[in-house]
């Protein structure tokens, strides 16, 4: 058992979160993590009131968090009560300013972990009132921006010491197994934040030729692009963009988004791709840790190998390679 | 001490390297950064052989090795002879096709150091016989690629375990204190090469104007850019950009390297800049880790400092913060 000030403040068996990756971290997955003693979130993502109705349905009676993308929120603020109503675990927010949710999260009683991107953002959401802050690096699969986990993670593990000692800290971006864990922890994280390992969970919600291509796929394989984003017709803060595999979709149209936006058929292929589970049109949303990740799993599963190689490299382990 | 495969077989005290900063690490910086027990890099960068020659002249006696931009190299093969020529106690190679240049290097008696910022490029270097493997994230300063440390460690360790287990494996970008150090030994590292501390080290071939400006930055203020290289008219492959430090004059040009590349002016204005020590308009050439840089110091000093937070660590010190 790896116990950090995470694990004692939300009472987990594991120092490790599952991220809420947007329609991907449904219920099932969110309350396995819980159930096997991590922090399981529900990706709200865009805010669909009824899908979150439905994975809130879904996760049962596990206790649960759920994210929520925080600029989409601004313009749908009555999902906030949506979620509040089902007294989740935690209200994940990132991409955005939380300020304007941080009271009506308070007031429920619920905890606010914000996942930031720059020191910048870090300040901000201390300033908000996070009780938790997420460092996510571009290394990450899905939305993001430009900083790195190895750096952005100590540089704000520093500010909070200073600044805001009760706050926790968890490290997101390229962590998909026990040495990013061990790594995380070493560069005064409290735990970890897990996208891509758990996109790759037997409860995710992602169509299997999508994860099947991702397993076969080593790290280099992964890229940033507004692509995705233009295919749905999402309009995300310039500063934002997502990572995913490169492939012939994200090479036709990553130097020409116009053309993309005026092409309803393209736009329509790529997403009946995604649903199909067709990696070659479709694109996985992975970071690139994907080159560390070789089989689907169960959460609990996942949890539990993580946790040990951590607690071997911990325990002096790293020598044995080296 | 901190005892690895990398201490073992180059004879160290710390599994530390200083990067082969071009121009930056001169033969002071690496004499005193293996006088102290390190590994130290003269940065021959783009292969000016006068340079080259005065800089191992004025490392004395302290054996030190030599970092050179590959793809320059290639354009002036001659100057691997001047190298060789010192008994450099490694040759570095980095941005290009090592293969060329991997045989003359073996018949020297050298070992050969090949940084890579991919895990196809890792492969290419094992195949062409390096001795270690440098992974390089893009957090790290100057010129690099796309793959971060937290993932590109971890999956080159993995190949090289099954592939090629004689190699071994330095982490690079982003690291600059006992954390990093700590973190990269989790991630299956064998030591780590530093360029940003070091580019703030006492003996570091650097004006005192970008020190300090670099100094008072944090990680949110650097950038990958390619308006660098344009102002000093090379031609890198397309892969790689620089890191520096954000500016006026990577915002003035950033978007525009055809109006750089012809106004002169502009150009002259950045490398006098660069000599005057400005950083109004010059750019410091340093990673996001500059954020965790707070002084100057010898570099003996940096070596001892580093090691120690590492170690306490290891030691379990990661707990105290927890």
């Amino acid at each position: 058992m790896i116990e950090t000030r995470l694990t004692r403040a939300f009472g987990l068996q594991y120092p490790v979160a599952s991220a809420p990756m947007a329609g991907a971290s449904g219920g099932a997955l969110a309350a396995a993590v819980s159930r096997a003693g991590g922090l399981g979130l529900i990706g709200g993502g865009y805010c669909d009131a009824d899908w979150i109705e439905a994975e809130f349905a879904a996760a049962g009676n596990d206790a649960v968090g759920c994210g929520l993308i925080t600029w989409r929120l601004a313009e749908q603020p009555e999902v906030l009560d949506v979620v509040l109503g089902h007294a989740p675990r935690a209200v994940f927010l990132s991409f955005g300013d939380p300020a304007p949710f941080a009271g009506a999260i308070a007031d429920a009683g619920t905890s606010l972990i914000c996942q930031v991107q720059t020191l910048a953002d870090a300040k901000k959401a201390v300033a908000a009132g996070a009780a938790v802050i997420v460092a996510q690096g571009s290394e990450a699969g899905g939305h993001g921006a430009r900083r790195a986990t190895m750096t952005l993670v100590p540089e704000v593990a520093d500010y909070l010491r200073s600044d805001a000692p009760q706050v926790l800290l968890l490290a997101a971006g390229g962590i998909v197994d026990g040495r990013g864990l061990a790594a995380a922890l070493m560069l005064g994280a409290d735990g970890v934040l897990m996208g891509t390992r758990f996109w790759a969970a037997e409860e995710a919600l992602v169509a299997g030729g999508l994860v099947e291509a991702a397993l076969a796929a080593d790290g280099d394989a992964t890229l940033r692009t507004k692509t995705v984003d233009v295919a749905r017709a999402l309009v995300w803060p310039e500063q934002f963009d997502i990572r995913v595999m490169r492939n012939g979709f994200t090479d036709r149209w990553g130097a020409d988004l116009d053309g993309l936006a005026k092409d309803a058929a393209a736009r329509q292929a790529w997403a009946d791709a995604m649903v199909r589970g067709d990696a070659s049109v479709g694109t996985p949303i992975v970071g690139e840790g994907i080159g560390l990740v070789r089989k689907k799993m169960p959460a609990a599963q996942i949890l539990d190998e993580i946790s040990g190689e951590a607690e071997a490299l911990l325990a002096g382990g790293w020598r044995q390679g080296s």
